[in-house]
């Protein structure tokens, strides 16, 4: 088994704009990367392919294999699921609440594809036990997508229902989850730079100073 | 075992206005008070008490016991706690995406008592084996309050990890889980009205007519 993270740090998350500059995103987009593979390592996956493009810098200390593939995303997992032959496990790099055992519990299912929904119809992971009779089609509705690519291909599926996977951080509420949630070092850095603002309605965050 | 659902029809979900006009929402959160109901039932559970105040109808062909009290949330299930003997499943009736599967499972574990986190730190269901030995506190982050009180009352604790029961249907974007992953009365009648919309971010809710 393999574990692929697509990965993307230049200017990464524009989204998150309202609560963290550029360069602040771009930090913490490694660090939520760490938190990934060290869970990812924790349940046992030592063969690790972060998949990138030249002008990324992936970290040289993570004991992982670096990719590159300058097409877009779509089309360079298409390119590497052809040439593969073990189960692909793809986990998406801003998913900072993934622990060990959410990823032993996908792996052990023996249907043949897992598909983790996002929130608004993405695709947060997707456990592909056969590459050769699989692609994939991220944006628009990926999930929806996804369940009927397997349909064509007649794999079975299994649809793993989790909050923590579900949350991917694209939006400032979302960092209120990692602070509620999370771990490692995706959490001390919202911690350090956010408290939490409670009412009736979701908590949201503020900066620690506004506190 | 009993379940109580704590319920408000008028002018309910305000925050769904940008989507729904009020006689809208109102016909809406009966519909999915009618499916979290009837994923209840189907779990087994029969004794179900809707807790509510005398301004808000609850359909009659229910098969269900109508608890009412005037004061705030927070008071009146503490009130109901404290006559009951019986273990408590209180589940909130915005979760139109709950199965009688996830029930089963949340039943049948064995902590003194079960938290089913929201988004934004909200708890969606919790369910307490000994009802004189612990208090409800909704609002504010009532999640944390809700593990610290069990903490304090020395209750084996278990967070129970599911997206389709962290998603509350209280914002627009909500009304696209349902017709993602949703099923009944409540996906019959968000897909009447409303087509997605979907393009690099998460998928968006428009007016079938504006399709």
């Amino acid at each position: 088994m393999k574990a692929l993270i697509p990965y993307k740090k230049k200017n990464a998350k524009s989204r998150l704009s309202p609560a963290l500059t550029q360069e602040e995103r771009e930090d913490f987009v490694e660090l939520m990367l760490r938190d990934v593979v060290s869970s990812l390592q924790e349940a046992g996956i030592d063969e690790i392919d972060i998949l990138t493009t030249l002008d990324n810098g992936v970290p040289t200390d993570l004991n992982v294999n670096v990719v590159l593939n300058e097409h877009d995303l779509n089309e360079a997992i298409n390119e590497y699921l052809s040439h593969e032959q073990k189960s692909i496990f793809i986990i998406m790099a801003d998913l900072p609440l993934v622990r060990a055992e959410h990823i032993k519990e996908i792996t052990a299912r023996p249907e043949d594809v897992v598909i983790v929904p996002g929130k608004g119809g993405g695709t947060n992971i997707i456990f592909i036990k056969d590459p050769s009779n699989f692609h994939v089609k991220y944006y628009g509705s990926s999930f929806l997508n996804h369940c009927n690519i397997a349909k064509e291909r007649k794999c079975s599926v299994h649809i793993y229902d989790s909050f923590l996977l579900s949350t991917d951080i694209d939006e400032p509420h979302d960092l209120v989850e990692i602070m509620l949630h999370g771990h490692g070092n995706s959490q001390e850095y919202v911690m350090e730079r956010f408290d939490m603002k409670t009412g009736k309605a979701r908590a949201r965050i503020t900066a620690s100073d506004d506190a």
